[in-house]
């Protein structure tokens, strides 16, 4: 859910101008009418959702008033809720940022849950300092973290494809380090707390990856309006049909611009939109 | 300003648990007023504040309207802010990051600015695609960026001071990428709109990379509370005294809990602190 107001029918950007005029609460408002009519048509088809944390914050804080009211919303719907924030930070400040999304923040004795995820992206790029105090969240509240490895962008092998003297390309280096510290959190299907992202653009990574990392969960941004196709993740799954968690945003956000829909209709067109796309994902996963 | 509640004198969050109950409105206003008598007290010997994101995000969207008026309030006093965010995404995400902090967005037609920042820290482990949004934003909008480079973490070594097969480290790779995207930018006094960040923890680094990049400012956390002292940042300044910003924030914050100060003289603490950190530094600067 990467709500750009581009992406919103133009009847519900209208009304709320009306009522709030051009501001970030029209904007708000908004995001979150969309966002809870799209969850309302997927949330029985699709396990999680994602929202990418910028499409809110250039919003500015009304715009993180539609995140946390999204995340809400879905949790109450009984989604998974992955938030795509992309963190990082030396460790006293990941822990700052492990609170607002997967535990509570102390307020003069009470506890308050800023943004209660149950997931988190983040960046190793600090090494494990900055990590830790995530994964720690983990344990104590039963969450997860993805953390990026080899990402979905054409740029992406500018650092994390160059090999390292050790031999190792530097996203291999990555993911053993998480696969290093999160190795005592195995649940009950094999995998650990700490998943890796891995685009759908690299297949070849995809694979790669889940032949040598079998606990390590993957989160697979790229499907769809960027590119990637389902045969292009079927790498993704182990040969029980696991491993994976495949993102569509733009696709299922927009499918009432491409098809035979009314404005009006755009949550039913995301929902004929999840289906195809379930569909596509089940006739390449064992 | 990373304001921890911790951080705030009691009777300023005793006043708004009394107002508002132990919810993050109280945070927010604790957290503002602080942030606003710091600011006064210290706006005519600092030049900038570096406001951290997270300890923000933990208190809510309340939180995030406190960063918001932070940011603001700094910017009327005619301070330059550098908002700590170390956002990293996929090209149109990172976009959508740019404009948050240094630029506009357009609602309806209208432009208006979500944080307004004029700097922001960014990470680059996603390469060109996800750095560039913000280049763009800075030669629109004269603002600037800090990459993180050599962080001042213990871990930061883990993946930073690999060698890679070329035979330089991947921090040393980071900001090569930097300089190279950003070598068009110079400014008037020889730096250009890409910054680094590199910690007064790893001394030897800043020295190595002063000398062979002279033409990039870092900004230099890590002075103080972490452990670098004003021998260990000389090596970040030029032999005219430019090229770098230090960042002290908990010995500023909380200095009115180690002197003879009265709880209601913090904000006097943080400028005797400020002057004694001025001095500090101006004896190892040329």
């Amino acid at each position: 859910l990467d709500p750009l107001l581009e992406y919103i029918p133009d009847y519900i950007l209208e009304k709320n101008y009306k009522l709030y005029g051009n501001t970030f609460e029209a904007a708000e408002h908004s995001i979150f009418e969309f966002n809870k009519d799209i969850i309302d048509a997927i949330y029985d088809i699709v396990p999680a959702i994602k929202p990418q944390s910028a499409y809110y914050e250039m919003y500015g804080w009304q715009g993180v008033r539609a995140l946390h009211n999204t995340i809400k919303y879905a949790k109450h719907m009984g989604m998974y809720v992955i938030v795509d924030v992309k963190r990082n930070d030396i460790g006293s400040t990941a822990g700052a940022y492990a609170k607002a999304y997967l535990g509570d923040t102390s307020i003069n004795g009470d506890s308050l849950s800023a943004f209660s995820a149950d997931s988190v992206t983040i960046n190793g790029y600090l090494g494990s300092d900055g990590i830790l105090p995530f994964y720690e969240q983990c344990k104590l509240n039963n969450k997860s973290i993805f953390a990026l490895v080899k990402t979905s962008n054409p740029s992406s092998g500018e650092l994390q494809d160059l090999i390292l003297s050790s031999g190792e390309t530097v996203y291999k280096k990555m993911i053993n380090l998480y696969n290093e510290i999160s190795k005592d959190s195995l649940n009950e299907y094999g995998f650990t707390s700490i998943g890796a992202v891995v685009g759908a653009t690299y297949p070849a990574q995809l694979t790669e990856l889940r032949n040598e990392f079998p606990n390590i969960f993957f989160l697979v941004p790229g499907y769809g309006a960027q590119g990637g196709g389902a045969n292009d993740i079927a790498g993704a799954f182990n040969d029980k049909g696991l491993g994976g968690i495949v993102n569509s945003s733009r696709a299922v956000m927009c499918a009432y611009k491409k098809g035979n829909y009314l404005p009006e209709e755009f949550a039913k067109a995301a929902r004929d939109e999840v289906i195809r796309m379930k569909n596509d994902l089940l006739n390449v996963i064992k």
